[in-house]
C-alpha cells in the first residue's frame, strides 16, 4: 500500500514528495511526521471540486482538530478552505497564521468564555452552539460587544454509526447538542431567531469519525432534511444552512476500501436533494467538515528501529525511539496501521512481528505486522499517521514531541520544530525553598 | 473518600493542604492539578521507614514516569530517596533540578546512545540493561567514556499480574528485559561480569501496576531469588542487588483497599527472607521503585463545571473545562475515578451523572458518578490524579497543558506554570513562501 506521492526510488528506499525518507530522517533525526503537500493539496481539490460540480452553494471546511499548526493553516488558506477550530488555541493558531477569520468556524461542546470572546472579537464566520448555556454566555457577549453574531446550532439526528465508540457522536446519548425528540431543539432556535444579536444560519450534526460506508452519512442528511421541515412547519424558521459535519474513513490497512470523495459527494447530493425535494424545501448551502480524509492518508511517520527482541516460540518484538506519546491511537481506539522499512522498502516483507514503543509500559503499537528482516538502526516508516498523532501527542516520559515536516517535489521543510530538552523544563518552576548549592 | 491532607472546610469547601480548592482555583484557573506535599512526604517516608525497620540494606527510588518536574526532583532528594530516570527528558529534569545523580537509576526497554551517554557522563548510580543490543552499545560508550558503569540487568520472571493487559509486563510475552528459560539472562550477566568496563550489581525485575493484592509480587521475588540462585549455581555470579521494581496500587475508588505500605513490607521483607535462607543465599541489597504508590493519592484535578445537559430518561451529561488531554486514563485503561463538587462538598451527592471533558469526540471523563445537583460555574475535583495525569498530558485540539500547583500548611506554590496560547504555536514554522501580507 503506497499513499499519495509514495513510491519506491531506486536505492530500495521509501520516497515521499520526492524525498528519500533515510535522508529525511538523517536531517530532521526521528520520530518525525512527514507531510505529503501534494496529497492534502489534492484532497482539498478533490472535495471543492466534488461539491462544486454537484451543489455550488457549499462550503467545505476543514477540521483543525485532525492536525493544526500555522502552516497548514496557510497551506488551507490557498486552497480556499475553511477551517473548523474547537479550542482557543486552535483559534489562535488560524489567527496567527493570518488566516481570514471569515472562513473560521468555532466548534465545541463547552466553549469557554475567553473562547467566544475570541471569536466574536476575531468576527469568526460562524459560532456552532451546542448548547442553552452556551447560548446564553453568547447573547451577553454579543449584547456587549455590540456585534450579532452568525450562529448554526447543533442538533443531535440519532444516529449509531458502526465506528469505535469513543469517535461516535450523533446517538441521543452524547454530550453534544440540542436534543430533537423533546421538542428542545425547536424551542431554543425559534427563540433565538427573535433575538437582534443572533443571526440563525441554519443546522449542523456530526455523526462520528473514520466510517468505511456510507449508510450513517445517508440516514443523518435524511434526518437532517425531515429536521429541517420540521423547524418550518413548527416554528416557521427556513435554515439557509446545512452543516452536515465530516467523518469520511482513510486507508489505515490496505484491505480498507473507504468511499472516494466524489462517491461520498454523489450520496450526499444525491440524498440530500431528493429528501429537500420530497419536503419542498429550499435548497440551503451545504456545508461540510472532513478532517482526516484531508490529511489522515498524507502523514508518515518514521522511527528509527532499536532493540529486536525475538522469544522464540512466543514473539518477535521490534522496538522503536518513540510510541504512546506521539500515537496514541493503537491504545486510544484499538488502531491498526500499515508499517514498512523505509530502507528496504523493496524487500519481501517475510516476518511477523510486532512493533513496541519505548514507553514504560506494554506500549504495543503495531501488533503481528510483517516486515523484512528487521535489525537496529532500520527505518520503520508508519502509514496514515496525519491525523490524529501530532494533535493528540503528549510529553509522557517527557519525551519530547516529535517535528513535522511538510515535502513536495524534493524539497522538505520544517513546519513544527522538534522539542527540546530544554522544552520539557521550560514550565516547570522551582521555588526558591528548594534551590541549594551543588 | 478523602485522601491525605483534604478534608471539608467550615464553608463546605473542598481543602487541600490547608488551601481552600475554591480558592485555589480563582487564583490560578483550571483546569489545575493540586499535589498535597504533606502526603508525597508521608508516603515517601513510610516507604523508607517500613523498609528501614525491617531490612536496612535497602535503597527506595521513586519512579519518576507517574509525575516528574524540576520540584518533584528536590522534594525527593529532601526525602532522601532515589530516582528512577526513563528517558533524555525524565533525567535532564533530574539534573536540572539538582538531583545527585549518585541516586538515579535509568530505565528504558529502548534506550537511545544519547540517554546512555547522558546517564554515563552524569555518573549516574545504576544503569538497568534491558538487552543485548543496548549491552553493546553502552559497552563502547564505556569504553569510549574510560569509565566503568554500574548496571542491574532487566529479566522477565514471567509472571502475569491481575491488572490492566497495557500495564502488565512481567509476563513472558513482553517487550521487556532478557529471557531466563532459554539461558540468555544467564548468558549475558556471565558474559557482562568478565567485561572491565561493567560492575554488575544484580537484577530487575517489575510485574505490573496498580496490583491491588500482593499475590504477585510475592511470586516476583520468590523467582528473583531462585534466579539469584541460579545464577549462582549456574555461572558462579551472586547478586550484590536485587530490584523488585514497583507496582503497588491505590485508592481510586472508595472501596479500593489496596494493601498498606507496611503490609506490602511485612510480605516482601518475609517473602525475601525466607527464600534467601532456603537457598542459602547471602543478602542482597533491595532496592523499589514506587511511583504511583507515592503521588497517585497526592494528587486533585480540578475543572470547573460548563453545560450541564440533561436527556431525559437516558443520562445527565456534565461538562468540564479539560478532558482527555489532561488525564487519559479513563479513555486508555477505562479507569475509573472518585469526584466531588470542592464548592458543595458538605452536600449529599445525590444525582448521577456522567462527567465529559471538552474535546471534540466522547471523551467521556467519568461515567456515573453520584455529585450534588450540578450546575456551570461549580468546581468539579477529582480524586487521586497524581500518577500519570499532568505526565500523560497532551495538546490535542491545542488545550494548553494545565498549571501544578503544590500545596502544603496553607500555602500553594506554582511548579509547573499553565501553558500560555503563544507556548501552543512556538515551535511552529510558517515557510517564508506562505507568508502574504493580510
Amino acid at each position: 500500500m503506497l499513499l499519495g506521492t509514495q513510491r519506491v526510488n531506486e536505492e530500495g528506499h521509501l520516497e515521499i514528495g520526492g524525498c528519500d525518507a533515510v535522508a529525511l530522517a538523517r536531517e530532521f533525526g526521528t520520530p518525525l511526521y512527514v507531510m505529503d503537500e501534494a496529497l492534502i493539496r489534492a484532497n482539498c481539490r478533490a472535495y471543492k471540486r466534488a461539491f462544486a460540480e454537484r451543489y455550488p452553494n457549499n462550503e467545505v471546511s476543514y477540521a483543525g482538530k485532525a492536525f493544526l499548526c500555522t502552516a497548514m493553516c496557510a497551506l488551507l488558506e490557498e486552497e480556499g478552505m475553511c477551517l473548523d477550530v474547537a479550542s482557543a488555541g486552535e483559534l489562535h493558531t488560524a489567527l496567527r497564521a493570518g488566516f481570514p477569520p471569515e472562513r473560521l468556524f468555532l466548534h465545541g461542546n463547552n466553549k469557554s468564555r475567553l473562547e467566544l470572546e475570541m471569536a466574536i472579537s476575531a468576527g469568526v464566520h460562524r459560532i456552532i452552539v451546542d448548547n442553552e448555556y452556551e447560548l446564553e454566555m453568547l447573547i451577553a457577549l454579543a449584547e456587549r460587544a455590540g456585534r450579532p453574531v452568525d450562529v448554526l446550532f447543533r442538533i443531535t439526528p440519532g444516529i449509531d454509526p458502526h465506528t469505535h465508540e469513543r469517535i461516535r457522536t450523533g446517538q441521543v446519548d452524547t454530550k453534544f447538542g440540542l436534543e430533537v425528540q423533546n421538542g428542545q431543539a425547536a424551542r431554543v432556535i425559534e427563540r433565538a431567531v427573535a433575538h437582534p444579536f443572533l443571526r440563525v444560519r441554519g443546522t449542523h450534526f456530526h455523526v462520528g469519525s473514520q466510517l468505511l460506508d456510507l449508510e450513517a452519512h445517508r440516514q443523518a442528511i435524511e434526518i437532517g432534511v425531515d429536521l429541517l421541515a420540521q423547524f418550518r412547519d413548527d416554528i416557521g424558521y427556513i435554515a439557509e444552512e446545512m452543516n452536515i459535519g465530516g467523518g469520511l474513513g482513510i486507508r489505515y490497512l490496505s484491505h480498507h476500501e473507504p468511499p472516494s470523495i466524489s462517491e461520498y459527494a454523489d450520496m450526499v447530493i444525491g440524498t440530500l436533494k431528493a429528501c429537500l425535494q420530497a419536503h419542498n424545501l429550499p435548497a440551503p448551502k451545504l456545508q461540510q467538515e472532513p478532517g482526516r480524509s484531508i490529511v489522515g492518508e498524507a502523514g508518515t511517520t518514521l522511527y528509527t528501529v532499536g532493540a529486536v527482541k525475538e522469544i522464540p516460540g512466543v514473539r518477535t518484538y521490534v522496538t522503536v525511539d518513540g510510541g504512546l506519546s506521539d500515537n496514541p491511537r493503537p491504545a486510544l481506539y484499538d488502531a491498526r496501521y500499515e508499517v514498512l522499512l523505509a530502507n528496504k522498502a523493496n524487500r519481501p516483507a517475510e516476518r511477523l512481528v510486532t512493533v513496541a514503543g519505548k514507553h514504560c509500559e506494554t506500549d504495543t503499537l503495531f501488533p503481528d505486522v510483517t516486515v523484512p528482516d528487521p535489525a537496529p538502526g532500520d527505518l520503520l516508516a508508519v502509514q496514515s499517521t496525519g491525523a490524529y498523532n501530532y494533535a493528540m501527542a503528549s510529553n509522557y516520559n517527557r519525551f519530547p514531541h516529535p517535528a513535522v515536516v511538510l515535502v513536495h517535489d524534493g524539497q522538505a521543510e520544517v513546519i513544527v520544530e522538534r522539542q527540546t530538552l530544554d522544552d520539557l523544563v521550560s514550565k516547570d518552576v522551582l521555588p526558591r525553598r528548594f534551590a541549594r548549592p551543588r
